[in-house]
């Protein structure tokens, strides 16, 4: 069933809608406010205020207004808090300190050596935040939290349930474990959603109402913001993108289908394409600049990548129906373009409701610190985001 | 942005869950009802009030209590409200006259000649349900209203767009037209998403929170139930289950789209890889019948579109981690069990997270009518439904 309402849990579900709606105008009025969230002016005022009093919104200057006296224009304050994001990549972790209007004012990055245990990688961020936040010289009091982002399949308790490149990670409690070493309370989410949610929070996401995050990393995963929500699904298992079966009876998947998007288009899986093609193994760096520089071999398998995409990209349009679909991550490289350009001519010509609904598709701006980044904003997200009731 | 909330609106809501509570119970006490919604005894005493004033709820005899007073049990009053549904097919209509519970009174079903104009088969419609209310003795005063399921693509007005088995449909209103000569307000969906909504209200969907519909008709569609809202995507476009990507390079589909698993699995495809494989032109019908009677040669088609729904549920399950996927629809005929069994074993043995997860997979009880009782149910839906403000 679905849960009702009382009011309190209304009155922070509008607050949450004001805030974000200043967070996402660059400086509005109150009666701008008002015309954008459907609320009373008096409900915009006594939330307002509300909001000046804890310091997370402030005057800045007045707007000439149509008669009557000048309307004065509210931003949110980037200085009212910081949150640290984690990102936990079996490579590496990224570290970043952002401020509350998403923008990261401190990144660090450590390798992480194969086969390191709990003890030592959750020893490793906590070393890497404290260095952080020395370095910016900012007392413990001023962060609001930290977000930690991490392969999935994750449970709703944060627990890591043996990820496909740590599957001696299994059943560990990583959420609580980096709470309890950190000092701070600690939010979490699957890498790809955390950087969906970033997106939303700072960059290519804000006000769109639907849109999809195509993550190509390590892996490849996917996030999804669907009528201003994010959405989950039932297990946190929602957005699967790599998962979706592109070559029927395909390569063999670590998860135990075949033909998923992420057994043929990793990192992995186009070094073992070309080499199976051209007799020389390179990596997947070297493919992707050998394909800038149009060496035809390159072309040729990053042309096999593209039109995988470009099924995918059509199939999660004719699926979801959104507004944008964004693709990012580290495993873009110098082939973003391509994969963006191949992405947007299908979901244009070859998705059932083009005629009545234009897709995006984008790149995301965030790059490679995108789901670090993310990771912070989960801590702005959870506590300033609009939320329904579920 | 996403819209605020004003109390008004906050009102309807709590008492469309508190409806929808008592829809889904088999009797219930103010109490349980305050248990399940999360809302005040207060409230929900309230909002039960006012039900039972507009006769849409009885009171229904009392439940022993755990000391102090027996509760009084309420239940939805079946009688209280009726409404027409239709389902137009490019081969057929199907018009149902349904009580408030969701069970049909009276059916009919009308062939179509091909060819037919929206003044002939709106003209059909009318007289088909005019004949229900005459022969149920039903007044005009009792009927809520009507909905009717359209093939799609429709836009938000209710009108058609050229559906791939009407092609001369293009810009028809054909929901507008309805209403102008039915004189009952008419709402509308397309079919596969109103056979959705049917077995939310009267079926297999009711009280669970996610699942996906995998409708199997002329074409192949889908609706969607997500964290308890129909989610129908930025343009009715969501859910296109029939426009996944299941043979890459595959047969062309209407759509202007390749490998579509409609344009691999719907019986016109079927009847097409008969032949092509036997050298026999059979019927969709008599294939499906020869499947059950254990003919090698049917069995081996229908083996070969049980690999593609296979292939299609992973990946919905996949994308959008549903507690439930129901497959339904009037092509499913005597390969449904085959269909559901297979569909079921891709489900809990190559989805990601069927270790966090198990995904039932269930047959849609409603049967060749899903469309049509699933179009009276849209009017009790959208009379009576929690839908939070968007």
């Amino acid at each position: 069933m679905p849960m009702g309402t009382n009011h309190p849990g209304l009155g922070s579900y509008n607050q949450a809608v004001v805030l974000e709606t200043i967070h996402a105008a660059d400086g509005i009025s109150r009666v701008q406010i008002a015309g954008r969230t459907g609320l009373t002016a008096q409900t915009v005022s006594v939330i307002v205020r509300r909001l000046l009093g804890a310091g997370l919104v402030r005057e800045h200057g007045t707007a000439p207004s149509t008669g009557g006296k000048p309307r004065t224009i509210l931003r949110i304050d980037p200085d009212a808090g910081y949150a640290i994001g984690i990102h936990f990549d079996p490579a590496e972790i990224t570290v970043v300190l952002a401020n509350l209007a998403g923008v990261p004012v401190r990144t660090c990055r450590r390798s992480l050596t194969a086969g390191l245990g709990p003890p030592s990688v959750i020893a490793a961020m906590v070393q890497a935040a404290r260095s952080l936040l020395a370095a910016a010289q900012l007392p413990d009091a001023r962060v609001l939290g930290v977000g930690l982002a991490c392969p999935g399949p994750l449970d709703a308790d944060g627990t890591m349930h043996a990820p496909p490149q740590l599957s001696d990670w299994d059943r560990v409690p990583v959420r609580a474990l980096l709470e309890e070493a950190i000092g701070f309370p600690v939010g979490f989410d699957n890498d790809a959603t955390a950087a969906a949610i970033g997106e939303r929070w700072a960059g290519a996401g804000r006000s769109v109402p639907s849109y999809a995050y195509l993550y190509l990393g390590t892996g490849i995963g996917g996030g999804l913001v669907l009528d201003h929500q994010i959405y989950r699904g039932r297990s946190l298992g929602a957005a699967e993108f790599g998962h979706l079966t592109v070559a029927p009876g395909g390569a063999e998947c670590h998860c135990g289908n075949r033909g998923c998007l992420e057994a043929e288009c990793r990192p992995a899986a186009i070094e073992a394409a070309h080499a199976a093609r051209t007799g020389h193994r390179l990596s997947h760096a070297a493919i992707c600049a050998a394909f800038l520089s149009g060496d035809a071999e390159a072309v040729e398998t990053i042309r096999g990548v593209t039109v995988r995409l470009a099924d995918a990209a059509v199939s999660i349009v004719n699926l979801f129906d959104v507004d944008l679909l964004l693709i990012g991550g580290p495993a873009m490289r110098e082939a973003a373009g391509a994969f963006r350009d191949a992405m947007a001519e299908a979901v244009n010509t070859r998705a059932v409701n083009r005629r009545l609904h234009r897709v995006r598709v984008e790149i995301a701006p965030m790059g490679a610190d995108a789901a670090a980044i993310g990771a912070a904003s989960l801590v702005f997200h959870s506590a300033y985001a609009p939320t329904l009731p579920g």
